[in-house]
């Protein structure tokens, strides 16, 4: 039975309005088989999708998508909402440069509400929407699909907190899949784990309080002992009311997120209420396939696979695993090292470090705001706390870093990792800001190294020789080949090339690799120029300034947003310097990068060997 | 009995230990007369401070700072922690310029572990001291104040989330007021409206507690009977556990947070557990000056006031009533206008809308980030959201305003107020960082008016002629004079003066009254120079770049940060531009700016009309 004849025939939701659980139960099988096949070529979010299928596939067939709208959390789980929502044609071309998102885009169709990809905003989203609906009394269900993990989030909160208030229907569906993107943690945590394997909360309340019901009533005082004795009984078979209703909800569950008897059900119970609800669903992550079903985490994002051994098709050494060794080695010799994760321990490198340290490791989930301020706590105290998290991601915390870091004038380290282009996960997940938001923060030192041995050098700056918050920032993936005549100094800054040229190339980070190749490709041309890397890029050594003053062009490559950059800071230092030539500042300009591979999007902003080797040329000739 | 001699004589808070209650009632009265006095002089934060004098006192009488280290939420209420540590003689001089600060501050004393202004940060970085304890096995007692409108703020329960894990003390002391800055929001503030009309839980609970284990025990059955029964009666008679115990919190309380042997006696008992504390304790905002006791929300920040009256000394109209008052003109005549506040309905004068719109009118409590994410949903459905809030605060949602917002392509209007200098709030609260940030960030459009026409005129375009995310930000206070000869022209720049000068100065905001002072002042040593005002300083025209570039000398000023901001972006446009001349960019550089007067500060960063005219002069004779 396990074919892809029902799902290819899907062209929108309307066309299983009539399956029975029968055929719903088919086409989740299907659904199965498409999405282990696919990410097993394209890379992807596989065990969070595999978790939802049988719950994706029921909020369909109860809801009337995109009349009734439906937010997907963090949204790398909705890959069964493209299948039913008529894009299973494009979906081997999944997180391809032209093919589709990896994560919801309204611009790829009318069901996906809103593009997403960070964690916790689809409660504050789907309320705003609800909101709009209740101005306009227009009709329309809202439906939250939150993991989780999510709930670690305090964006999370905030909007429960808000959403207790509305008196609209707003569905908020909690996924519950036991884990965050590495092992959930914090008290959210073990209170979900006694919600969960509490009796089904639902069927056995309403059957508690049928049977309350039939004891005949005789007068008032009676009446009010039944009420209280119902409420006393309440209390003591469900030890007492879900947080979520003390924060204004009507809780529904737990409820098998594998049954489409109990989800379809519990879906039609949750669209009658005129008030909140939250509507608790127990899912098994990487449902379906044994090795995502065994190893969840590392089916949650993953590159291309075998689909019959489950093994990653590459690996090998990357800016990530370095780091995390380098972490280990630093803590080894250093007690007050401490190492600080917002759920992502493996894809920071850091589960030797926490199998090493456990007392000196902290996972906070997915609280990036809370990992700063922590940090600021452990350092008031003698620590030194190095914070792990993906430039995308640290984000989150402008504003920690700011008050509770660079103002109070103590260490604290952010290792940046997936910085520059991360490739397939396309817009939300770009590292191109980093560098920018942190050039408005006073008291913030930023390095950019270009291989492993850098790193490990400017880690140790960090940790030893800087002040204040130090930021290192490393691409995704695997170190770029460098020349071999090429000696880093570990200091500030280095010149590569021709010195006394008259046309220099200034840049930093990994697209150092493509600017080596480039003035050896203008060298054949006739051109001579010279490399001003910059390892440090805040605050600019002036120095860095100075070695390329008495060039006639300057040209700036920069694997990053162009405004607020170190390219536009670079050029405020050449003017103030006296600078009489020309400069151009080529970076990502005033756009969102969509999914691709690095190598395309460094080509597509001219950011690779032979965009830079065009832009100086053309640039020479103008 | 009220004098200022027990309080003068008070230099750390080993002084207050032996206290009876009686002179801890004195003692409490003579603060709050020293709080009244000063701050109708200075002004500053009053309502939160008259609430917090009973429990600072005895908090200081049991625990022992610095060991012991106090963690004060926001900072904005610890008037009284500062004159219990020594600085009393000092506090005359509050929010002034090389005077106390207004909020922590551990350079003024080792009893301040923080630096602090911004809310709900202090669960986190307390966390982070007890973590640091605890791998050291080092003693000394973390204790944090909240107030409940903190928990409105996703980042304290990030905070007590990780919190209920830690096997630490840590008491985390919930003041609750019932109100956080304007009133409060959310299922959180009835929750805890629910829990405060009950009996005190801790003393019941004991009460109950200690009868039951006078039962005399018979066997494992009978015992276990008995623990059964506990906990329903517990059940029964508290409705339920708190939230905070279901947070892996212990929960004791409400408290009567004026007396002082309640407030003692809880505190001891908080100290005794080896794990995570919430002691709830209710406070009257205000309490003990008439006025502020019936109006917190008027005398949570104020000017200075006539102490006998209650009333302000200055008043008169600000750049925050004009935006309110335009915010009701544009939204009678268009239903699709929202309006959206953190807490802070009467700080951006929203009051007139709210009363007028209640439907369109959103306080969220202190949740910027949901803010932005709830304000993505209204758009999403035909809204248009504009969210006030204060620059300092803006910086909480840096993250939402790049996914949520810019990418989504909707209109949002962010009403960015209390932009620059903000004076004596000081370092956590100057609105120097929003350009830079707001710079880095793909299709944001940012105006920055110089005049309440301006204003009014801006903020019409960014709600019907600009696109996707717009921000008018406007400063503090009043609008300053302008010359009666400059008509604006409400685009996106304008030059004033002598078009043909050789000498141009840049700038934008509030300070081009500076500017046109400056220039007549050049104009009066034979200096002729023109003001190009940028009005738009996001895109930045490239005709307010060509109007500049004949010029032999550029200055610009700015009222924000040096790195990342609008000079920078300049600077980058001239040299591409291809300008060969001189070019001087004066900002804030690299540093965070204290308490102090604007006039105060503008001068300071040669930003005022002497500080331009020196820098040019003293620019040309280089």
């Amino acid at each position: 039975m396990i074919s892809k004849d029902i799902i290819k025939n899907i062209k929108s939701p309307a066309d299983i309005k009539n399956f029975s659980n029968e055929e719903l139960e088919i086409l989740a099988q299907d659904v199965r088989k498409v999405l282990v096949d696919t990410v097993s070529r394209t890379g992807g979010h596989l065990a969070s999708n595999l978790g939802v299928v049988e719950l994706t596939i029921a909020i369909h067939k109860i809801f009337d998508s995109p009349k009734d709208q439906i937010v997907f959390d963090v949204g790398h789980q909705m890959y069964t909402h493209k299948l039913l929502t008529g894009r299973f044609d494009k979906f081997d071309q999944l997180r391809t440069q032209g093919g589709l998102s990896g994560f919801p885009n309204p611009n790829e169709s009318e069901h996906d509400i809103f593009f997403a990809g960070h964690s916790s905003t689809s409660v504050s989203s789907a309320l705003g929407l609800a909101a709009a609906n209740a101005i306009d009394n227009s009709d329309g269900n809202v439906v939250a699909i939150v993991g989780d993990g999510a709930l670690t989030s305090g964006l999370v909160y905030e909007g429960l907190n808000n959403a207790g208030r509305t008196k609209r229907n707003l569905i908020v569906i909690l996924n519950d899949n036991e884990m965050s993107i590495s092992t959930n943690v914090g008290s959210i945590a073990r209170y979900l784990a006694v919600i969960r394997t509490k009796p089904e909360y639902v069927k056995t309340k309403a059957r508690v309080e049928s049977a309350l019901k039939k004891i005949p009533l005789i007068g008032n005082h009676f009446a009010n002992s039944i009420y209280n004795a119902k409420h006393a009984v309440k209390k003591i078979m469900y030890s007492n009311v879900t947080l979520f209703e003390q924060m204004g909800l009507n809780y529904l569950g737990p409820i098998d997120g594998h049954n489409f008897e109990q989800l379809c059900d519990s879906l039609i119970t949750a669209k009658m209420y005129d008030s909140p609800v939250l509507l608790h669903i127990n899912t098994v992550k990487g449902k379906g396939y044994d090795f995502a079903e065994r190893s969840p985490t590392q089916f949650h994002g993953i590159s291309k696979f075998d689909i019959n051994t489950g093994e990653p098709i590459v690996s090998g050494t990357t800016y990530s695993k370095q780091f995390g060794s380098f972490m280990t080695n630093l803590a080894e010799k250093d007690e007050r090292i401490c190492a600080i994760t917002a759920a992502m321990s493996v894809g920071t490198g850091l589960e030797g470090f926490r199998l090493k340290f456990p007392e000196r490791f902290f996972d906070v989930g997915i609280a990036e705001a809370h990992a700063v301020t922590f940090s600021a706590g452990l350092t008031r105290n003698g620590k030194i706390p190095v914070f792990a998290v993906y430039s995308t991601f640290l984000q989150r915390c402008y504003d920690q870093i700011i008050h509770d870091g660079a103002l109070q004038g103590r260490k604290i380290v952010l290792a940046v990792d997936r910085c520059g282009f991360v490739g397939e996960d396309g817009e939300t997940h770009q590292g191109i800001y980093d560098v920018a938001f942190l050039n408005s923060i006073p008291r913030v030192t930023v390095y950019s190294p270009s291989s492993y041995e850098e790193l490990k050098n400017f880690l140790a700056n960090a940790i030893y020789k800087d002040e204040n918050i130090v930021a290192v920032r490393y691409p995704r993936g695997a170190g770029r080949p460098l020349p071999q005549d090429f000696k880093s100094s570990y200091e500030t800054f280095d010149v590569y090339g021709d010195e006394n040229a008259d046309v220099s190339l200034v840049t930093y980070g990994q697209i150092f690799s493509d600017a080596c190749k480039a003035i050896e490709k203008l060298q054949k041309n006739g051109i001579n120029a010279k490399i001003i890397k910059l390892n440090r890029v805040k605050p600019i050594d002036i120095g860095a300034v100075k070695a390329a003053l008495d060039c006639k062009h300057i040209f700036f490559f920069e694997e990053g947003v162009r405004s607020a950059g170190v390219g536009e800071a670079y050029a405020l230092r050449l003017l103030e310097s006296g600078y009489k030539g020309k400069y151009k500042l080529t970076a990502v300009d005033d756009c969102f990068v969509k999914q691709a591979s690095v190598s395309y999007l460094l080509s597509k902003y001219n950011l690779d060997t032979k965009g830079m080797v065009n832009t100086i040329i053309g640039g020479l000739k103008a």
